[in-house]
């Protein structure tokens, strides 16, 4: 759809859409055509407006769940009340209960219009994923899912299984989830599994080595589900209560946009931003929270200068230190964000834990030491023939071993303790990092310098 | 397995596993077995050879394929040719090749060795898998998929699936890949939909609508796929080759994989360091690649000192300078690390493409340049405070504002102009980046001092 340029183009193009659509005979995947929409809406608000009215909602309802948060929150400044409603109503109920949580948090008044118009069952399970906090597994599944008992026919929950796909109730299905009369979760049996037994049995007479019986508490961290995914190269997990009854399931594709989401966090924590407001469509919102790190930096920037400040006299009578001094800060600044980085995403892909502690530190500060070493004595030659003085040469050498020392050593500590003590070892790390290179880079050179070369 | 601490513990436990699973009797999942077998290989190399030659074939095939290139790549120490060859003939073959190409690189002739006791066909596999660069789609695939014929029937070939799966020759099917005679692909039926038929049906009578047509040609970048996968919701991908015949297959599990692997490249690279070399055991290797970028950085720190140096002459007679300047190169540097992290993900998400250029420029600017005015009010007062003299205060300010403005430009610029030239945007850019925002910073700072101050 790159040729759509104009929205004359594009409204044209959905209307033809909407009727291939109602004749059955639209081949194009809703992420594409959510792609077309948001374009649609970047170039003109009206023909965005008459095409949303005028499509269809099990439709629009496709789309709108590949659409970003920002236009979820506000599309009930373009859509009625009930038209959202309907809509909601034909989605998975995991896509459901984002709408609404997305909404909400634009017009609280608007979403709670919404909830009373569906019927009690969606609207009951709605809120109920929407009560689970953010990060927990239970506020990623969706509730449908292909359940069958014990003492049931294969043949007549696969009739069953027919008749909600053709309703569209039931999709991307992987497996059958075997409970008890109490709906408490028994196992799980692969289609591929399945489809190898003669249909005429009974769920009880497949061996039981068949039943896999992966499954995870509501509760539970969503990244222990993430781990589990990778770990086990599972296609679907059970999603159990305390009691161990069956709620809901998380499926592969999920856990795809999960293992993006997380590390687009971690990514944008280690630069000093934060991943939910950057999604955010105003630039105020995303410049407000950037403007918040960078004030944290300036103080610690101006930390680096009060020890600088300390030696002011030493840079007057010598003023190649500061034209060097930066020199000792970056690299320790670099080679710490080396070391900062790697660490973070070991401990975050599971490849190293606490035990391992002391092995890390030893190995990253060996390595910040011998790299020290190497570009000591780079930078000493070069400090003592631009300046001709040899003892320059020999400060900015053991300054520079010094931090890249410290930034081994903290570039591993930090992120290790921060994990330790629960708090997410990617947020807010650099800062303090730089702050101990700066600190340490600054005052070590400058106090070398003082000692040595006055 | 946490308890198990000792190496004897460790062996006794791999005893005990082995036995059971000759007995068919093993639950632990291979992941876990490579966890505490990986465990044992840190703990004692005497009782992991021992374990490791121990393990019968089929099961360490399992194992191996969970554990890390570096153990991969040095199995061939441990165990004789001919077990290794034993071991790959029962992997997977995308497992398969990957162990091969493992050893390969640490020693060419076992590589060469093993593959010539193979059967033929696995050879061939193995080779031509091998064969692809390292990017491409079909360097992931593997070629066990459950294939069908249009005219063949459904019983028939469910058949055929039951005795391979049993043969342990196919595992993780989705889906039925239909080909027609010539072995080119027509579509893929997922088995949710399959089991819903009658299976006295043929293929052929299975209604078209209920075929999807998702693959890509082998020679497709793998990032091709990913996004295929992550769009569209697949679980799995047919691969065909340039005349559309079905080679393979990849499957969402590995897409997994993948997504974390492209997610740590990026990271890696905008620290300034690269994810294959960190995977390796060597501390030596792992240095190497570090230097390689601290040397880029010492470079642009040498260059950013000597812009400091061109104004020694002012620092001498104000050496409040030295003190304050830094201030001006961080800010820059993190507003810069801000836009550009941000610029690099939404590019690596398909959030944001080459035509949106225009629109992140100005907005990166805007946000910059609005934080720019602020820290420059913030650091104005706190710089005249400090030193007593008010046009220290205006010349830190404007110089905030400039070094912030170019940090918002070029932290967007980079990436931008780098994807456009078709270079990775996360390598390389944040030592650009921080070069321009060192120098501009610098220049800025001194240069508006000397002719504002002096």
């Amino acid at each position: 759809m790159e040729n759509l340029k104009t929205s004359e183009e594009l409204r044209d193009y959905f209307l033809q859409i909407i009727e291939d659509f109602k004749n059955d005979n639209c081949e194009i995947h809703p992420y594409d055509l959510a792609q077309d929409l948001a374009k649609l809406r970047d170039i003109s608000d009206e023909d965005y407006e008459f095409i949303c009215k005028k499509m269809p909602s099990d439709l629009f309802a496709e789309i709108l769940c590949e659409m970003p948060n920002y236009v979820q929150e506000e599309i009930s400044e373009v859509l009625s009340d009930r038209k959202i409603a309907n809509i909601t109503s034909k989605m998975d109920s995991d896509d459901a209960s984002m709408l609404i949580h997305n909404i909400s948090q634009n017009d609280e008044e608007a979403a709670q219009t919404i909830l009373s118009k569906l019927d009690d069952e969606d609207k009951e399970i709605i809120e109920r994923l929407n009560s689970y906090e953010d990060d927990v597994a239970g506020a990623y599944m969706q509730s449908e899912l292909f359940k069958v008992k014990l003492d049931e026919n294969i043949k007549q929950s696969l009739l069953r299984l027919k008749e909600q796909k053709e309703n569209d109730e039931l999709d991307n299905i992987f497996h059958a989830h075997i409970v008890d009369e109490n709906n408490k979760f028994i196992g799980s049996i692969g289609l591929e599994e399945l489809i190898l037994f003669d249909s005429n049995l009974d769920y009880k007479d497949i061996p039981e080595d068949k039943f896999t019986n992966f499954s995870i508490v509501d509760s539970e961290d969503i990244k222990e589900a993430v781990e589990m995914f990778t770990h086990y190269n599972l296609s679907a997990l059970a999603i159990v209560d305390d009691k161990n009854k069956l709620v809901g399931r998380i499926t592969h594709d999920d856990i795809h946009d999960i293992i993006q989401q997380i590390d687009t966090k971690q990514l944008y924590s280690l630069a000093g931003t934060n991943d939910e407001s950057e999604q955010e469509e105003s630039m105020y919102l995303i410049g407000r929270n950037r403007a918040l790190w960078l004030g944290v930096n300036l103080i610690t920037a101006i930390l680096a200068s009060v020890v600088i400040g300390l030696f002011d006299a030493t840079i007057q009578s010598l003023v190649a230190l500061a034209v060097l001094m930066p020199i000792v800060a970056s690299m320790g600044g670099n080679a710490g964000t080396q070391t900062l980085t790697v660490t973070v995403r070991q401990m975050a892909l599971g490849e190293i834990s606490y035990e391992d502690a002391k092995k890390i530190i030893y190995k990253e500060v060996v390595i910040s030491l011998v790299n020290g070493f190497i570009f000591a004595f780079v930078i000493g030659v070069i400090a003592y023939l631009w300046f001709d003085i040899a003892l320059l040469g020999v400060v900015i050498a053991i300054s520079m071993v010094i931090n890249l020392f410290s930034a081994g050593f903290f570039g591993a500590v930090i992120p290790i303790f921060l994990q330790k003590r629960g708090i997410d070892p990617a947020i807010g790390s650099t800062v303090i990092l730089t702050t101990v290179t700066d600190v340490v880079g600054f005052f070590s050179f400058l106090g070398l310098a003082t000692l040595i070369l006055l």
